[in-house]
């Protein structure tokens, strides 16, 4: 087969995950939105959703045209750039942001139908919330590989690939689609996370914990902004972290790529770029084996949910595990030769399978051992369920020390992944681990953007009022995805740590700089500069989440206050605590009745909003600013110092935040149970159950907020000094020279770039 | 000057530090501990101090022992090292405990005498205060001095230290003193912070929060082991803290110095040895201008101590500045040349003053952004305060926030200060500027350890029932030291960061390691392990204190329900709250006074010693085992990167954790004055107040357990490296060469050798 047939096929794949994700939401959107209250309610939720991501998007389209502009001037500014690069950047922006609207706009539709699925069973309703779930994830794909394909597809008409220096070029042209995918990316989920946070801390502290009401309750002038921001949060923030893995580990690939393409053994398959085109083609195949997998997720009334789930997820990871060997087999060449150091070691294609499967192996090891610190149940949460029974702080000790242990095996995971990978493939081969680990995505992120969609529909049938059977279905649901979501974050951070290190040795060989040598007191500061940031930039998220929640406590206080229905509402609950509503007077009934609606949901929502909007800015800025401000002020081998720095410190807190906050989250919730502590029951309510919403709270932002923002962080900044890498290293090499005479300068920077080529 | 002279001078000046502390000990031992039950009370704080040491060190003598026995066999198996490095190892694990012991001994007698002389006036108080802390401060570094000033003169008589191949191996010797010095700081450190906060947060949640009596009360199980805590944590823990950065910056530096030795201008000095003498003389000098400025410290009755205190320090400082000039001019070359890369760079005497005042400088500065965090009424103190309002939950998250936002400015400065020491002396500037900032160690640590003496002072008042003026004049003298206590804590943070620097070059050079490039995957799998490390090592620390905490309160709880003197007590004090005791009634009165000592003291502190001790092991393990294995098994680089990654994340979690802890700590302490929230005015036993004691609880560990044991993980490991380098240097040879031909393996030993030398 010829590469440019391969070129012309993979958009292919592309469009086909679109259209399973048209044919899917076309499909969602003919079930059943229930009653009228039920419709009302979805269409508030939509509502919110869709004017956050518009008044997102608004202030973000500003940043992606000036962005683009500085890179636009840059790119053709350099040999081995273009002007195109910023066309990428703009593509790349819009494809991650269609990304979040398609998920999203499936997300709010898919809730509300799963709500009245769930009023008659939990098959049909399964269906409906995991189809929403899939639409998101094949899109997320779709998308990606799309968007990679056209642009190659594109470029090579306009360059000779073929060419090395040529291919340079084209690569580093398409690294501003991955930035822009990025950029968008972490605005999505630190603003998501913002809004999701301020909505759900401040929807608890007083309507849950001061006026008593239920969480969900029609009476609280949070709850719809708290179900805004699970979709804006959890299914646009996941799916915009999950894209930029995916593209950043095929871009990442593809960069180092190049450097196998006049090996022997290469030149003769497809004109030497079958390294560069092998990612593409490995994800192109997952889309279809993603597609395969979400049919296998069916359950028959009374079955059993959870291994429909496994049954879609593990099936599929079989299928393509199978199939990436053939892919590999086929594309590149049986044993190739290549220099290390001072040795010539031989590598092989089914070593740079195994690379593969240890990116697969990795993710799901990783995902268990999550599974393990913040599964309900397991030893760590009931350590924290143990010492709720002494109060609050000790329950946040607990929480703080489990988090922080649980970050030692998924480093040894990846630490041993790296270095199995690299003597597999050498950097190749981790960056084709990033690659098998994501090969999945699709299916992965089906599975999860299905539990906030059930947790929606699960909010919408406490909101209308619907029987208790319908509710409890919803958890169920719920419940069901929690082990499949503690694997989608380790594969979260897993990837994110993979892609990383791809895009910053893909940066190493673009800066054309043979070390980072951290005895050097230049990428020492790096380093520490670097490994602050995942500090400021949790910190700065944090705040946010306190500031706007501390907003949100207000105007729910003053709606509680100054509105005589709610007022008046409130007053009956209290009145007739405990008992039935169809026990209560009449009158209390009617008082009761009358305030449906009466809370001003809009301005809660407008809160949060503009809140998640102003407070995105700065950490954004941070992160895009400091690798370029560091790159061009310190140099390659500094720049390289920071992303050591911000990829292992951010790694590390992003596993401690993460699971911090699960395991806390689960402490809480074995409390419905009830659980025993130093040989007494306690259940809701209780003191030590107090302790744990304490707990809880906290986590909340740790868990939905900073720590997954890390993951894009790391990742964007390894973007960013990829992107801007041929500029530093030319810059460097110039200065260098000039420092011995200035007046040939000129024709130096010539000399510099013939021999880079 | 011959350079003989000069080592047989710096064992003076160490001497002449301790018999500053002999005569300041015995003048404190001097003075009056005031009446019958306060040197009841004072005594069994310190038999219970004395006990957890005795405790302590039994453990550890084993452990010495055995790593002796491995360090010295290790020792004779090389070329650049010798047995001799086990009798260093012991003689500094020795005096890194005789330090502890001198300070511990004089401060539990310091602390009643204080409280008896505040029973007349202030000056006293602070006069003993202050000198018992002193005697800890001259005789960290005397010790220091003199242990390292000995052993360099004995083994300088049995090798030829002005030729390089021989100093190498005196100086590898000499490094096992530091090693020595680390374990026991490390021990100390963890087994005092764990010791210290089990015994706090057990008296406060038993004996404050549920049984509603004030701190310190007599009546309270846990109060003696709380002030013994404050001794062993506090002081012995802090102590053992510098004593480790002091003698690690010296050997560090002397280490760097042999680099040197044989250039041009450096070969006419002292017979080249001027670099590698230069640190122990500035530490010389500096415990003279550390006794001058003891003597400074003086208040009369109604003066202001504070500036008592900063007139010493400060001073102290600025004649240390202008003595360095003099030394460094003096001992060096006015200015030399040494090839830098391709380059080849002129370094200057007058620079090497400069990266002296830079190290001095950056610590002063850390000093100072951890007291704008941490110190009360500051902006980012009151904004805890202020989310305290909303609860314990809003609390945590704001303290969490301002303790990460914490770390930007002091790791700016810390990078600032790399590239600045760099660039006025390479490597060497490097160590010299840890040096520079730990010149002054003796009269900083006086005025550290002044701090617990006063809180301790301030606790046998109340337990002895002194009038509550005699309290009142404690908590001024305590409040007084907390700005130059902030200091001193930016001090061990930062003079722990340039330490590990410092001795990680120092590695470097040993193991003869040009480049240690994080792009190699051995390396970042190093980095990333030991990023992780800090992690596992605080979460350590907290479960530590959090299981001990646990036992404490069950023991607490036991005395009051079966003890009937104390329930009784406990009931007539319930009974008469509010009320005054002379109010009560002549029953009441009685059957409280017989409950006096009743409470089983010895129980608790037994409680808190042997979890102290039983939890200490497994962190210490892990800090010298790691470096250990990851060097044999992975090699020098890999080491290299595991250095680096714990550097890095283990500066970064101790500022984190120690300012959070000190800015919630502040933030409850800002209740007792009241604060005003949201316009509202809040004092103590407030909810908002309530919230900030869960949030200063939390802190307890964090900045008094972990963050601080961190300081000595890094130098330790740095340490154990630098021991080990000459082994792993060889073996990595070894281990290539072998590959190529196993058989004429002994015959390429002794080439390489030879080629390293």
């Amino acid at each position: 087969m010829n590469y440019t047939t391969i070129i012309l096929l993979i958009p292919v794949f592309g469009v086909l995950g679109l259209l399973f994700t048209f044919v899917m939401s076309a499909w969602v959107a003919r079930q059943d939105p229930g009653n009228e209250r039920m419709v009302r309610i979805a269409k508030s939720i939509s509502e919110g959703a869709m004017a956050f991501l518009k008044a997102e998007y608004q202030v973000l389209a500003i940043f992606v045209l000036v962005v683009a502009l500085l890179l636009g001037y840059n790119g053709s500014q350099e040999q081995t750039s273009h002007f195109l690069v910023a066309v990428s950047f703009i593509f790349g922006a819009f494809c991650s942001a269609s990304a979040g609207f398609i998920g999203m706009n499936v997300a709010t539709k898919a809730n509300v139908r799963t709500t009245n699925a769930a009023r008659t069973g939990l098959s049909k309703a399964l269906q409906i919330a995991f189809r929403g779930g899939a639409v998101m994830g094949l899109g997320v794909v779709g998308l990606g590989v799309f968007g990679l394909g056209i642009l190659l597809l594109i470029y090579s008409n306009v360059w000779d690939i073929s060419k090395t220096n040529e291919l340079t070029v084209v690569i580093n042209v398409l690294t501003g689609f991955s930035f822009g995918a990025s950029s968008i990316a972490l605005f999505a989920r630190v603003g998501g996370g913002i809004y999701t946070k301020a909505a759900d801390v401040g929807a608890d502290l007083v309507g849950k914990v001061e006026a008593g009401i239920p969480e969900d309750h029609p009476l609280n002038p949070a709850t719809i902004a708290d179900n805004v921001g699970d979709n804006v949060g959890d299914v646009a923030g996941m799916g915009a972290d999950l894209f930029e893995s995916y593209v950043g580990a095929i871009v990442g690939t593809m960069v180092l790529g190049i450097g196998l393409m006049t090996l022997p053994g290469f030149t003769d398959n497809f004109s030497g770029l079958s390294a560069v085109l092998l990612p593409l083609v490995l994800s192109g195949v997952g889309i279809l084996t993603s597609i395969l997998g979400s049919f296998m997720v069916n359950v028959k009334e009374g079955g059993n949910p959870q291994r429909a789930l496994n049954t879609g997820e593990f099936g599929s990871s079989a299928i393509m595990i199978a199939l990436s060997y053939f892919i590999i087999i086929w594309m590149l060449p049986g044993q190739w030769q290549m220099q290390v150091g001072d040795t010539t070691v031989t590598y092989t294609s089914t070593g740079i399978f195994f690379a593969n499967v240890i990116g697969l192996v990795a993710g799901v090891l990783i995902g268990l051992v999550t599974e393990y610190y913040t599964g309900t149940g397991t030893a760590p949460v009931k350590s924290i369920v143990n010492k709720s029974g002494t109060g609050a702080a000790t329950n946040i000790i607990a929480g703080l020390g489990v988090g922080m242990k649980s970050t030692a095996i998924p480093i040894l995971i990846i630490a041993i992944s790296i270095i199995g990978a690299y003597h597999f493939g050498n950097l190749y081969g981790i960056a084709i681990a990033a690659v098998g680990m994501l090969s999945n995505t699709g299916i992965q992120l089906a599975v999860d953007a299905y539990g906030p969609i059930s947790d929606n529909a699960g909010g919408i049938a406490e909101m209308s009022e619907l029987p208790k059977e319908v509710r409890s279905r919803t958890d169920k649901l719920d419940a069901v995805g929690n082990t499949t979501a503690a694997i989608g974050k380790g594969f979260a951070i897993g990837s994110a740590a993979l892609t990383a290190l791809a895009l910053f040795s893909a940066f190493t060989q673009t800066a054309g700089i043979s070390s980072i040598n951290v005895s050097q007191p230049m990428v020492m500061a790096g380093l520490f500069i670097g490994g602050m940031l995942p500090f400021l930039f949790s910190a700065f998220a944090m705040e946010a989440v306190g500031e706007a929640a501390k907003d949100m406590i207000t105007e729910v206080r003053r709606q509680f206050t100054t509105i005589p229905a709610l007022k008046a509402a409130l007053e009956v609950m209290r009145k007739n605590e405990g008992k039935d509503m169809e026990k209560w007077s009449k009158e209390d009934q009617k008082t009761f009745e009358d305030a449906d609606g009466k809370a001003e949901y809009g301005k809660c929502v407008e809160i949060s909003t503009k809140a998640a909007i102003r407070r995105m800015v700065m950490p954004g800025l941070l992160a895009v600013a400091s690798p370029v401000f560091i790159g061009f002020a310190g140099g390659p081998e500094m720049l390289g110092g920071l992303l050591a720095g911000v990829t292992v410190t951010g790694v590390l807190m992003a596993i401690f935040q993460s699971n911090a906050g699960g395991a806390w989250d689960n402490a809480k919730k074995m409390f419905e149970e009830g659980v025993e502590i130093d040989g007494q029951k306690y259940y809701k309510k209780s003191d030590p159950h107090k302790a744990a919403v304490v707990g809880d709270t906290v986590g909340d932002p740790f868990k939905d907020t900073s720590g997954p923002s890390l993951n894009i962080l790391l990742k964007l900044m390894s973007v960013v000094a990829l992107v801007i890498a041929p500029s530093i290293a030319i810059k460097k090499v110039d200065t260098n020279k000039a420092a011995d005479n200035q007046l040939i300068n000129g024709a130096k920077k010539e000399i510099v770039i013939n021999s880079q080529k």
